[in-house]
C-alpha cells in the first residue's frame, strides 16, 4: 500500500488535517471493561492500562495488537552549524546513516531487542538547510518535499510505527522549535546535546534567540519551515500518515518531540494518536512535556535520539498488550474478585 | 546444579554472607572502556550503559550476555491477616498461585514478552505465619526453611534471576519489614495495597506499628522472621545463592524490596548484586529506594507485584546488554568521535 496523502501545497496539509480519524471511544471503552475484569487489583497495571486502552482506541479493537512494528530514523543536516553549535562535524551525520545501514548503531540493537523493521531515510544531507538566524532555514516548497518523503516511508501494514533521527546540530534545531512554539528564554531550551560546555549552550542559547526572534510570525507550518530541518518535517509527515491509517506512534525524545511542537501548537489533536517513548536527560525535554500535558513512558538519563527511547518503549507496550490480551479474567482462572 | 548453600543455622547464614562472591572492578572497567568506544556520545545511554557496566562486573567478562533469563515468584500467607488489613479472602493467594500454573497471571505474560522462564513456588500457603502483633510471624527455623527453599529455587545456569512475589496481606509486612528496618512512623510505609480505603490502611498502620514495637529488639534475620512471611525469607535466600553464584537479580516493586530490608540494614553489601525492576505506586516503595540509595529501572505507576516490575525491567536490561555487544566502534564504523 502506498501512503494516499498528498502535502504538495499548504491549502492540502490543511486539508489532511481537516480528515484526520479520530480515536475511536467505544472500542477503548470495551478494552476499559475487559481491563476490568483481569485477575490483578483494578489499576494495577498502571500505565500498561492505559497504553493497552490507548492502542485499542486507535487500532478500534478491544484486544489490539502488534504483528509488525516499523522504526524509521530519518537524517538530515543543518545550516545552523555555520555558527559551531556543534563539537562534531557535519560529515558525521553521513557517517552515522552508514553505521545505521551496517547494523552498528544503538537503534539497530534495540529495535533488534522489541522486535521492530528499521528503515533509515536519509534526506538530502549534502544540501544543509538555511541558517535559520540569515533565513527561512527551509522554503514552504522544501518543508512539504521532506514531509512527504517522511509520509511516503511508512508501512501502512505496520500495527505501530516508532520514529527517531540523525542530524549534527538538531538539539539547537530541536531548542529553537520548542523555544517558538511554547516561549520562555531561549536557554530554558538548551542542553548538551552531543557534547556542547557551558560556552556552547551559551552560543546555542544566542543563535537561538536570533533566529526566533526572526521568524516571530511563523506559526504552524511556517513555523516548522522557519526554524526545523528536514528530519523535522519528514518526522512530521510521518506522524500525519500514520494517522491517516490509525496506526499508533511512539516518538522518541527531546529532538523527536520538538519536531512536532509547531504542529502540536496548531492544534494538539495532531499528536492524539502518539506517546513520547523517553524522557531525554536534555533540560528542554521535560519542559516540553510538561507544556504538551504528556508523559514519557521510560526515563532512562538517555539523550542519544535515533528513535532509541522510543525503540526500548516498544517492548513496554508489547508487554501492556500482552498483559490485556492473555490475562484470564477473574471468572475464567476461579479467583474472588473482592 | 543443586545450590550448595545451607542455611541450617544463623551461624550457617552468617557464614554463607561472609563468604559472598564481590564486584569484579577489572571487568567492569573493561566494559566502561568499551562503552567509550561505542558510536555515540559519551554516557548518551544514560542507565543503560550503568546496566552494562554492572552485569560485567558480576558475570566476569567484558560483555555480559543473557542467554537464560530465570524468573521466581514465591507465594506465601500471613497470620496478620486475622486483623482484616485486605479487602481479599486468603483464599485469593491459592487461586493465584493455580493462575500462575494455568498461565493466566500478568507475570506469565510478562515473562513471554521479556524471554524470562517462570516457575512458582508456593510455600505452605495453608500453613499461614503467626500474627505478629502477638508473636514472631515465624520461628527461626522456620525462616531458615523458607530460605532454603528460596535458594533451592533457584537455576544456577540462569543468567539474570528476576524475583516476585504473591501473598494476600502483604503489603503490610512490606510495610512492617521497612518501617522496622527504617524507621520513621508506620503510616509513612502503609499504602492501599490490592484495595484498602482510608481506614483500612490506617488500620495497617496501627497493626505495623503494634507487630514492630513488640519485637523492636530483633535485627536482621529475626526481625525478618519476626515480621516477614515465607515468600519474604524464600525472596531472601534466592538473593544469597544468586549471588554466591554470581547471578544478577531483579527485583520487583515494594513487596520485594522490603523482604531484603532487614537484611540491607545489617549489610547493604547483601543488595550488591541486586537492581530494582519497577518504582511502585505504593507509598512506601520511594521512601524505602531512598533509604536504600537504589534507583528503580523503571516507573509505570504499577503496584501488582508477582515480579511484573521485574520482568519488564528485563527487557530493557537486553536492551542495555544488546547494545553495549552489539554497536560498533568509532573505529569499525569510520565515525568521526568529535
Amino acid at each position: 500500500m502506498t501512503n494516499p496523502l498528498k502535502f504538495d501545497s499548504l491549502a492540502g496539509v490543511a486539508a489532511v488535517v481537516k480528515s484526520l480519524p479520530v480515536f475511536d471511544q467505544s472500542a477503548a471503552d470495551a478494552a476499559t471493561a475487559r481491563q476490568a475484569q483481569l485477575t490483578k487489583p483494578p489499576g494495577a497495571l498502571g500505565r500498561l492500562e492505559d497504553l493497552a486502552i490507548f492502542m485499542a482506541g486507535w487500532q478500534q479493537a478491544e484486544r489490539p495488537a502488534i504483528d509488525s512494528a516499523q522504526a524509521l530514523v530519518f537524517a538530515g543536516n543543518h545550516g545552523i552549524c555555520v555558527h559551531g553549535v556543534n563539537p562534531f562535524p557535519q560529515e558525521v551525520t553521513a557517517q552515522m546513516v552508514a553505521n545505521f545501514e551496517a547494523g552498528g548503531a544503538a537503534i539497530n540493537q534495540l529495535c533488534e531487542v522489541s522486535g521492530a523493521s528499521l528503515s533509515v531515510v536519509a534526506l538530502e544531507l549534502d544540501r544543509p538547510t538555511a541558517d535559520f538566524t540569515q533565513a527561512p532555514a527551509m522554503t514552504e516548497q522544501e518543508c512539504l518535499a521532506a514531509m512527504q518523503i517522511g509520509a511516503d516511508s511508512i508501512d501502512l501494514n505496520a500495527d505501530v510505527l516508532i520514529l527517531g533521527e540523525m542530524g549534527i546540530g538538531n538539539s539547537t534545531v530541536a531548542a529553537a522549535l520548542a523555544h517558538a512554539a511554547f516561549g520562555g528564554e531561549a536557554l530554558d531550551w538548551v542542553g548538551a546535546g552531543t557534547g556542547s560546555d557551558a560556552s556552547g549552550m551559551s552560543l546555542k542559547a544566542k543563535v537561538i534567540a536570533q533566529g526566533v526572534a526572526r521568524h516571530a510570525d511563523a506559526h504552524g507550518l511556517a513555523q516548522l519551515a522557519a526554524l526545523g530541518g528536514r528530519e523535522q518535517a519528514a518526522i512530521c509527515g510521518a506522524v500525519l500518515a500514520a494517522r491517516h491509517a490509525r496506526i499508533p506512534v511512539l516518538l522518541d525524545g527531546f529532538i523527536c518531540t520538538a519536531a512536532t511542537a509547531p504542529l502540536f501548537a496548531a492544534d494538539p489533536a495532531f499528536l492524539a494518536h502518539c506517546q513520547i517513548g523517553h524522557a531525554s536527560r536534555e533540560p528542554g525535554h521535560p519542559r516540553l512535556c510538561a507544556a504538551m500535558g504528556m508523559a514519557p513512558i521510560l526515563s532512562l538519563d538517555m539523550a542519544l535520539g535515533e528513535g532509541t527511547g522510543a525503540a526500548l518503549a516498544l517492548s513496554i507496550l508489547r508487554g501492556a498488550l500482552a498483559c490485556h490480551d492473555g490475562m484470564a479474567t477473574f471468572a475464567e482462572a476461579g479467583v474472588a474478585d473482592g
